[in-house]
């Protein structure tokens, strides 16, 4: 391993507190850059496309089994011109904000475009996800692993109550935040969108008797999905082109929504062939 | 509500430390029970039929949210000739497992079932969904509502690291631990029990060309998946009839178990309607 650019010993530095600032969204959102902590997960976010402004690490808190991918991580992102900053354990500790650090942290730029910036990531027959009102983290994350596999154009989370720069959606979704293009708007913003650019919005909901296998999703098509608790809202069930359900044969009747969407999001995958 | 069969105040009474050594796997094993927490996780076992063996409360803890929920859940149990025994809060601190209990514990029988057991409960063309190794109880309790959902035959934890009767499970579960069928057993005791009752095994694996879409999975049929990690191990691989993917063309190429389980199960309830 190479010298790093910068060796911070006191948790009281500047660039730790910075740091620990951006635990809040507020300071996330105003500096449009998000964390990704651990050796594995920065791993992940170098290889999807990250942008890393700086790296953060401290070999003393690494775990032997992990030490050369951890200095190979930190050797790799100073090689593409990115700082890297050693940081004593008690500095790191200070700026972690897992619990069992293990030595390895980075502040990428923030992955959330808007609508109108989504339209370069978009093709001609685009397969979107929408996920209304969102409130989990992990469930978002889980998403994102699915769209990832099923090659979904986009993610858009409308009205949302988490924000993609949440570090446990960067976690639960383990890199694909960084390689699935990702927006964030409103409901009506993000409908009226899709409607301006010819995509069907295909809504999940236990009230229809259209079954997600009997819907026509080829195209330039938008799955849509509510909330676990909810659903979709009342206006958006009523704004969009077809309502679809997922059969369910159960006692307890509620599949995971992360789950409900990979269930739908690969019958268009099917139907696209 | 009326009154409770027992009440017990000492945290070092006997009872209350039975309850504490439930906690170990080696003791539910032994007495064939396990520990539901949580008013609204009560509720979802009693409803998905739960045999209850006594259900210990403590409506101190009871948020006021849950108050009635919770206490006409102790009046249904007690009305089923269940014991129901009201702990003070200290005794009901010490046997909940959770963090912040709601004041509701309840020791049901175990659900899992020998393979033998299992055959009473599937039907003629049954769907079985096997997980070879499992090691987190979320991925386990993920299964399970999915398998639910699907109206899935059975769930068979074959070689299980984790048990049906890990807290865990119950919880991620939400009830289907009690709703669907379930067994454990040895992977090669499952292989020859499916074989034996002419069940066509389906294995999930990247490594094959067939498409869980060109699959033929209508009949008796099992699905069967590996761990998240390592997949489904190579004597499994060898041992099956047929081999699957899920098509994935993300740069992260892993879905979660529970997911795939769920891609692969729906596409066996499309061609079986």
């Amino acid at each position: 391993m190479r010298r790093p650019d910068l060796t911070i010993t006191s948790p009281s530095n500047s660039r730790v507190k910075e740091l620990v600032a951006l635990r809040r969204r507020r300071v996330r959102d105003a500096e449009r850059v998000m964390l990704v902590e651990g050796v594995h997960e920065a791993g992940l976010a170098v290889d999807s496309g990250a942008r890393v402004r700086s790296l953060f690490y401290c070999p003393e808190l690494t775990p032997d089994v992990d030490r050369e991918v951890a200095s190979s991580l930190v050797d790799r992102v100073r090689s593409s011109g990115v700082e890297t900053i050693r940081l004593s354990r008690p500095a790191f500790e200070k700026a972690a904000y897992r619990e069992g650090p293990d030595g390895i942290l980075v502040v990428a730029e923030s992955v959330d475009r808007t609508l109108a910036e989504l339209v370069r990531s978009i093709g001609e027959a685009p397969l979107i996800l929408v996920s209304e009102g969102v409130e989990k983290p992990g469930n978002l994350g889980a998403m994102l692993r699915t769209a990832d596999a099923a090659g979904v154009s986009a993610v858009i989370a409308a009205d949302p109550v988490t924000d993609w720069s949440n570090p446990n959606v960067v976690r639960a979704s383990k890199g694909t935040v960084f390689s699935v293009p990702v927006a964030a708007a409103s409901m009506s913003e993000t409908l009226a969108w899709l409607r301006g650019r010819g995509i069907r919005t295909v809504a999940t909901t236990p009230d229809t008797d259209l079954l997600h296998t009997d819907a026509d999703l080829t195209g330039p098509v938008a799955i849509l999905m509510g909330t676990e608790k909810e659903g979709l809202t009342d206006e958006t069930l009523a704004a969009v082109d077809v309502r679809v359900r997922i059969p369910m044969s159960g006692l307890v009747n509620s599949l995971n929504v992360a789950t409900a969407a990979a269930i739908v999001l690969y019958e268009a995958v099917r139907q696209r062939r």
